[in-house]
């Protein structure tokens, strides 16, 4: 199984905010984009490991602005890490007003996919190439960003995250 | 502004899976079940404050069970911490198949919420009173969790981070 | 086949009116509350007989409150008689306003689901056992109501009618 | 305020059955059926009085035969009474297998519509004409039907029913 | 197999433009319209042969006046020619305002459909036989506008295209 | 108003094929790959003009390959030419099966938009500057295509068609 680049997986969505897609303030639901996030990095995860991939877990979704209806909801979606047979998939959106030619940051989040195979069970996935300084920063990161989900889901005990007890303890 | 109970933001949702709500497995995909646990969740939090709110982050959203097509999906969220203007909502998800009698568990996450006045400005919400044991376990690791957001979005240094810290240090 | 309590086929629904749910007067559309109401009744039919279940009639449907958008949608269902193959199931909606604290009446009903089996043929269900008052007079209500079924439908001769009869010929 | 047609207020829709309208068993869920006469109702009562109108009851709508997905759903809607600002449309629904040539009756049913004023109040309607003796029989069934729908909800006594009555008490 | 009538595949479908099918302009979009065309062209081409029917292409599609909010979207769907495995469909749309009585042209178009056996390959259809002066006119359309498909889809040379060639060279 | 690159109004979307949009035989319908294309040239014309657009017209749609169920739908619009308040949009479409990793032409399209101003009134557009081979191509086009469209709409005589005469009259 061949290691496979970062570029391989990146994909981008747009959509239209349209009315049923929003809260009473006008601006898209939190839970709407979620819906929209975990299409693009479904198809970011498959791209990268040619199998159904299905969602493991969401991290540190952040919302900075809200996305106004009839603006444009611009997805980008990479693949920023491989593991065993899961893989961290970073994605950002951004809304655009096309009348002002107004482009922002909306949000960011990591997503865990798993491969499967046909049977539905887990299955070894090709290793990441990161090149440029982002894609490495993001494939660093995630190791650190694996372990608060281990801790916080009691599946690792602080002492062994080495990566992360570096932030607190200056070693 | 008087404190409220856990309880009384508490909410429960029941929903059918049905066939556009799945993957090439007939089970239930991540983006649908986050629209609901968002639905969810801006019910609990506008029980809460009694105003509308926004999504602001979910975190630590880990799916454990695939639910099946045409089982039942069963959300409860209720308001875990109330910060300034914000609160956390914690969420459990099941699956239930009717025929077998048969209930899972399915996932569990925290979403964070702000609460905004009518021109749409984050306004001061209610403080949460816990009173089981379990609210106030969860009332207890919310500070943790929000210090895991901030040093993530890069708004608070690790050392400013006391609760998280002692994982690490053993103070 | 053991009988079960009304409680346990219980089940609440809580959603939210978005505006493709609405009529030109911001209400919610009668249509898109049946749809949530028939998914209520199917849950809460097949939680009692444990085997998927098919809508026969729906009865006295009326609405008395429209509920506004952004309002919740809080719908309660639970079986209120067992026949022989099929089921009357009894359906409560109340709106509620969660930022002026208001909840009210919104509409009630009767649905009638049949139990299937799995070539799709009726089968047999578990009988039921109200317990409390309300669920005993719901109890006693649906023979009235299924010879009302009945003898619109066709089915049934006004003469063989008792339960209905009594009400006009003061035995 | 001039009496019009039942032939005026007629309507015809055609949907097609999608794999999500389905249960289980690859037929039409009621409650997407119900959106959809409910669709079909406010049209025709719109079209008999210019002016808006919402859902006010469903009474005695009985599915004979599941809808197969793929098959088509023709739904045909005609106000069947005029009452002071209220009016009964009776909805007939049937399946259509356009492979097999085969057209099967599903289902049908009376709704009450209310029509509205600009501000939301109830209005005056138009009086209906009947003329074919299909349309005469439902006209005449409407005084009956809506005795029902008062006695059931305790805003007539069986007394003051006649036309029910009569069919209990062979006057 | 036997040559049918226009008037055997003719079929109209109404639908009411609720909030998510408009533009900011509060106007039905296109897309969402072509939608329901689709669906109401494969319902006419299916009830010409019998069979299940694929979209091949869309010509001429033009939207004349756009349709409000709230109004009724009428949509009349006939087969005007039959060729060997392929038919072609014309599709009139009208917007109704009940309020206003007010009935419009929206748009018209020529889809074009082939029809399947069970194993998905292309299948001899029917003939056609137009009867009113409106249909013969399609009809003898037809075959000019199949020329315009099959030379810009570059499938014909503008030579062979007698028709066609016909309204230039006045011959 | 400044001329502009065809390459600033470029968009791409990629969305799932989910079992809603899929016929009897597992494939795509038309109608709902129409309405994606109507709003990938929604959002290319408006980045054009910077202004809303409408649906003007829809040309040569033809599909080639049918796109299964679970592939991903890649999109790209881009405005091929620029008239007075016009634009005609070039849409080409891709089916992907990730799994196989193939990828395969499914249809293209030209969709005609105009844009509008505040009111709702058509509004002069930029005029487009056309850089690469194919562009030039589909710019020189685009002419033709108008001509096809004037004529069949009854807007323009065929002796007034000069781009096309000469496709049949070879001066």
């Amino acid at each position: 199984m061949e290691a496979k680049k970062v570029s391989e997986s990146f994909i981008t969505m747009n959509e239209l905010v349209l009315p049923n897609d929003t809260n009473t303030f006008g601006n898209l639901m939190g839970g709407r984009l979620m819906y929209w996030m975990d299409i693009a990095a479904s198809i970011a995860s498959a791209k990268h490991c040619n199998s159904p991939c299905m969602t493991v877990s969401v991290d540190n979704l952040s919302f900075k602005n809200p996305i106004k209806i009839g603006n444009v909801v611009h997805i980008e979606a990479k693949v920023s890490r491989a593991f065993n047979t899961s893989m961290e998939i970073f994605i950002k959106v951004w809304g655009e007003d096309m009348i002002d030619q107004h482009k922002y940051e909306s949000n960011e989040a990591y997503f865990t996919f798993v491969a499967l195979d046909q049977t539905g069970k887990p299955r070894t996935v090709p290793q990441i190439i990161p090149e440029t300084k982002n894609e490495i920063l993001l494939f660093e990161g995630a190791l650190r960003r694996r372990q608060v989900r281990l801790i916080l889901g009691g599946k690792m005990k602080p002492d062994d995250a080495n990566e992360l007890k570096a932030l607190f303890t200056k070693e």
